[in-house]
């Protein structure tokens, strides 16, 4: 029963996970994720108190499945770690290529519609993103450990550059519908704020 | 009557603007709009075919405002072609300041939204975007002829980046609600990317 109730779950914040990517939070209605999941309306508030709720645990998913996705990238020991880094921008950059450069980053999103309109969420967006620049931000103090990060660069507000400016790079390339806005990220970050 | 055609017309536009920066496209009814300009359905209809040609106007609008905004410290010829662009960004920085950290840049908003939704809205978002890029392109095309710019950084490059990353900075200040990504981004920018 309790395994039951855990899938039907999963299964909702999945699916509406991905229509929200697509589409924005306020954009999209629970009757329309319900119709997706094909659950009755019951289901839905059984196991999340209100859309507000529901949006609480969507970013967390947001947040698992970005964790999944990097790990094996910035773990790689055999890659430097600034390095590391580029790899799994590159990654991303050719999923959003396969996509025609669509969605961007869901928690990104999110974040520009629902920062100043649900402090609930602002919050936890907030805690996402400060995630991720973490994530960043290790790579980047063993990268100054190693002696391949410039000193005077601080890892954490190095850290939030990057995750910024790409957040930024793919609301560009959701309009001109190229790379070039990544590219161009890519080339400025790498090539040039992060060269020695 | 033409003229005061359009009055009514820039008021619902200008009204209708300041809803859309606060809460965004698919998130504000055309009732909310006439509402708040006090008009009836029916001046709306007659001024536009439907919302999204209501949008188009928005952007449109969102740009003549922005370069009315940009003209005179753009063009203070007693500054340095890359500080003109750094104290634009503070003056923006301020702005933001004044508004509690919110709102962000109306395009860089509705390009986040509606690249994916709309075809007519995407592109012109697409030209109001390049206009900006092509605005801060020229003031680097100056810096590098007056040798104040690196070389081996191209002018609409790095024009585009600045814009994209100024663009997440602004998604991330929404969600920290502080200074602290903007700060990060002009110190990058300017202390580190531009500075020769």
């Amino acid at each position: 029963m309790a395994k039951q109730g855990r899938t039907t779950r999963e299964r909702i914040i999945e699916i509406g996970a991905n229509i929200i990517h697509k589409q924005g939070f306020n954009n999209t209605g629970i009757k329309e994720i319900l119709d997706a999941a094909g659950v009755p309306k019951g289901s839905f508030y059984f196991h999340f108190k209100n859309k507000e709720d529901f949006g609480l645990q969507v970013v967390e998913h947001y947040g698992v499945v970005f964790r999944a996705t990097a790990q094996n990238t910035l773990a790689d020991t055999s890659v430097a770690p600034v390095q590391r880094i580029h790899n799994l921008l590159t990654e991303f950059r050719q999923f959003f290529g396969q996509q025609g450069f669509s969605l961007g980053c869901p928690v990104g999103n999110l974040a520009q519609e629902l920062g100043d309109l649900n402090p609930a969420l602002r919050e936890r967006l907030n805690q996402a993103l400060t995630g991720f620049v973490e994530l960043f931000a290790e790579q980047l103090k063993e990268a100054q450990a190693r002696g391949e990060l410039a000193p005077d660069l601080d890892p954490r507000e190095t850290a939030r550059f990057i995750v910024s400016s790409w957040h930024g790079a793919l609301i560009h390339m959701k309009v001109v519908k190229n790379s070039a806005p990544l590219d161009i990220f890519e080339k400025m970050v790498f090539d040039q704020l992060l060269a020695q």
